[in-house]
């Protein structure tokens, strides 16, 4: 650690690239091609000693990486080569569609040595997507002690802050001062791995105010804890949604936040890295479900597994474009006598799902940052309107000058600016009120105002031009 | 601090609202809209005083979040009511969209004492994208080293480490041992605020690992620093991508992590809440983009703002829609003959467009994630395609079904299978292979690949379904 040579290996991934990466600086953290092929290579050639070599400097997430991008049958391979150099912290970082297959390959004792280094909270977040008999096989290894806090932990809700902490606090008596806290710590065995703050508690344990080790450090002996806490201070229910935690970090800039139970006493705290962890799950979530790709976990998922996720929402758009058709069929007379409303039509209602989709990613953003709330949702829905006015309006002429040059007549001109006027304003309208309206009735907005906001601008989009287009040109 | 009445004070938003939130326990951070309205009260009273009482127990981040909520005319008359409480963390934490505007309602005098108050990055956040004369305005009530300081930064480029980390480092020489650390540290007198790591650094001020205070605190005098460093450490040019930076925090469980220049010397620290605003901002990013959203800050953009954003995809929109119309158009004498045509053909483009969109987003995720790379490309595109063919066999026979049965004669039903599987086969290829070649380009992915993807599915759809009716029904 001494002289600057070991600094190389200490960033290997970093330092390790920068040889044949000049054609990927605006790549820097991806996994290495090069040394990928290397991996496959001394996994082919059986070679362990290359393996472990090229494998030495990765980081446990990196290499998780890697195992998700190679094919299932090299992932069996190289891992069994591997062996006991597997380390507990890959199998947190791996992802859940292949975490339980690369538990099946692992020989049973290199498991249990991988599940015994980690963390409770990385086993209980290890363990609980499990089926039951894997999950029963990784309890039946940990020590009596870990096994119980994993399974206490369990206990508490899917996605809670319970799930989420770690047991191990570092806290102090309200009434210490920085000499005592200090002497207690240095007196500590088993502090754990990673932490930022003494919490001081009251005699019941409740918690009333954190320290930072670095205003600890900086402080005179005889100074009261109590004088020196941070000025944001947030205590967490056990019970909250880890979503609405990750939420108070980002909004509060919290570094750590003591968990408390029903009442109110310390049970365990959770830290930065654990909510960023979930800001970014929750992100995934909502930007997949946008796109109507629900609870998707990964590249690697297999054909049939990936074909099952994506169809309920193709089926849902089947019905409501068969509902679009069907306001087609209503005009069939009017098309048949006017096929240039065929060709025009679906210019409407793709302008009007696109207008749709703009204004209720917004709106479902908003929701999720709780920037859109009672007191300004009216403001917010007649801007929306607005905009798709002014946009509709302008949209209008374009098309309607469009609608004159390519079909003659000016009829045609006004039917199609009216109804791209209208199916805008409907648009932006329906982009807003549609989320607003299903998060109070308590659904993921993400993951149903699509399907809704598209059906209501097909099918205004088509019933509005098939509809004036009768009237005027009948 | 030391009894447990005041835990309360210390996290109001959450206690206070404690009473009248039965029907949001779903919602603990939101604003409550109850305590909005008594504010607005005491600014139509012009009552400062309780003003000033109910925004005490806010934090920062929520005053914020209550000038964006309230309209212009509240938010002017608040402003000049609140007067020199006015915090500078209230400017950081407010969306560029309304800092401009509350920057010139300030009194001089308060933007001055709200400035001064802020860390240097903080400074450089709020500067960098104001417009020239309120920038000078701000840099001038600096003081000259951290007037000079903010300068600084201010030369590296935009959204680079350099901007986005601090410059008050806590270093040691890598050769101290624990109890010179300590010694050093106590005697510091200018500390930051928050810092997790002690950094070592060589003669040539080349950092070389971190310690944590954690670790500092429960190791023995005489351990060497160098012997307890952290075992993974990351060091981030300052000319790296913010995006990468985040990128590498959450990947590595980063706490913080040491800035090099050019010649790899210590520089400046970047902390993980920076980094994980950075994450959080990305997010919005893509999800935005995604949508057709572009650099849209928030939703206290004015009509004219937000119209004009929105503007340029609707006009990619309209050029795409019009080009699947010119293929609609191709087919015309045929429509004129099967009106039914023209009533069933947006159901094949609309299932084409939802596959696609779903393999997009999978694949522009994926990219950011970095987990789409050289190693797996093949497999991926091979996946979806596979996918689409999966599902497009099923919703074939769906609709060929329908198609027997709303139309009669099987023809239509054949037209109608075969269409939906080309289409959604398509759906699953161009919405992973655009988005990867966009990339390998250089363009983002998240911005530009849904206008080709629909456009693709637009296009191929109408024209497999006419062009094969064409084939059979003529």
């Amino acid at each position: 650690m001494a002289d600057n040579d070991q600094t190389d290996d200490l960033e290997p991934g970093y330092e390790q690239g920068r040889d044949d990466r000049d054609d990927r600086d605006d790549n820097p953290y991806e996994l290495d091609q090069k040394a990928v092929a290397r991996i496959i290579h001394a996994v082919d050639n059986d070679d362990r000693e290359a393996l472990l070599a090229e494998m030495e400097p990765l980081h446990a997430a990196d290499i998780a990486d890697l195992l998700e991008q190679v094919n299932a049958f090299d992932r069996r391979r190289l891992l069994e080569l591997y062996g006991k150099e597997f380390d507990g912290d890959i199998l947190s970082e791996l992802d859940e569609s292949i975490r339980e297959e690369v538990i099946s390959i692992l020989h049973p004792e290199v498991l249990a040595d991988a599940v015994r280094d980690l963390d409770s909270d990385d086993v209980v977040d290890l363990v609980e997507d499990l089926e039951d008999h894997q999950q029963e096989a990784i309890l039946e290894v940990l020590e009596d002690s870990d096994r119980v806090a994993v399974q206490q932990s369990l206990t508490y809700p899917e996605y809670s802050a319970g799930r989420l902490m770690q047991r191990e606090v570092v806290m102090a008596p309200e009434h210490w001062n920085v000499g005592e806290a200090i002497d207690f710590l240095r007196n500590q065995d088993d502090l754990p791995e990673q932490f930022y703050h003494v919490t001081l508690v009251d005699p019941r344990l409740r918690p009333v105010g954190n320290v930072t080790l670095g205003k600890l450090m900086a402080s005179r002996r005889e100074v009261l804890l109590s004088s020196i806490v941070e000025e944001t201070f947030h205590v967490i229910p056990v019970t909250q949604d880890e979503e609405d935690v990750a939420y108070a970090f980002n909004q509060y800039h919290l570094i750590s936040a003591p968990v408390v139970d029903a009442d109110e006493r310390l049970v365990g705290v959770i830290t930065i890295d654990d909510a960023m962890v979930v800001l970014d799950e929750e992100h995934e979530e909502d930007i997949l479900r946008l796109a109507g790709v629900s609870d998707e976990s990964s590249l690697s998922d297999k054909v049939i597994d990936t074909t099952k996720r994506r169809f309920p929402w193709l089926a849902v758009n089947l019905v409501t474009a068969i509902l679009a058709s069907l306001v087609i069929a209503m005009f069939e007379e009017t098309i048949a006598q006017f096929v240039a409303l065929a060709v025009l039509m679906p210019i409407v209602a793709s302008m009007g799902g696109n207008a749709g989709t703009q204004s209720l990613t917004v709106a479902v953003r908003a929701i999720a940052t709780k920037d859109l709330t009672g007191a300004n949702v009216w403001r917010v829905i007649r801007r929306e309107c607005l905009v798709g006015l002014v946009n509709g309006v302008i949209f209008a002429v374009v098309m309607g000058i469009v609608g004159v040059i390519w079909f003659g007549g000016p009829e045609l001109g006004y039917v199609i600016a009216a109804a791209m006027v209208i199916n805008l304003v409907v648009a932006g309208l329906a982009g807003t009120v549609i989320p607003v309206v299903l998060d109070r009735m308590g659904i993921d907005p993400a993951l149903a105002s699509g399907a809704f906001v598209t059906t209501v601008t097909d099918v205004v989009g088509f019933f509005a031009f098939l509809g004036l287009a009768a009237m005027v040109l009948l």
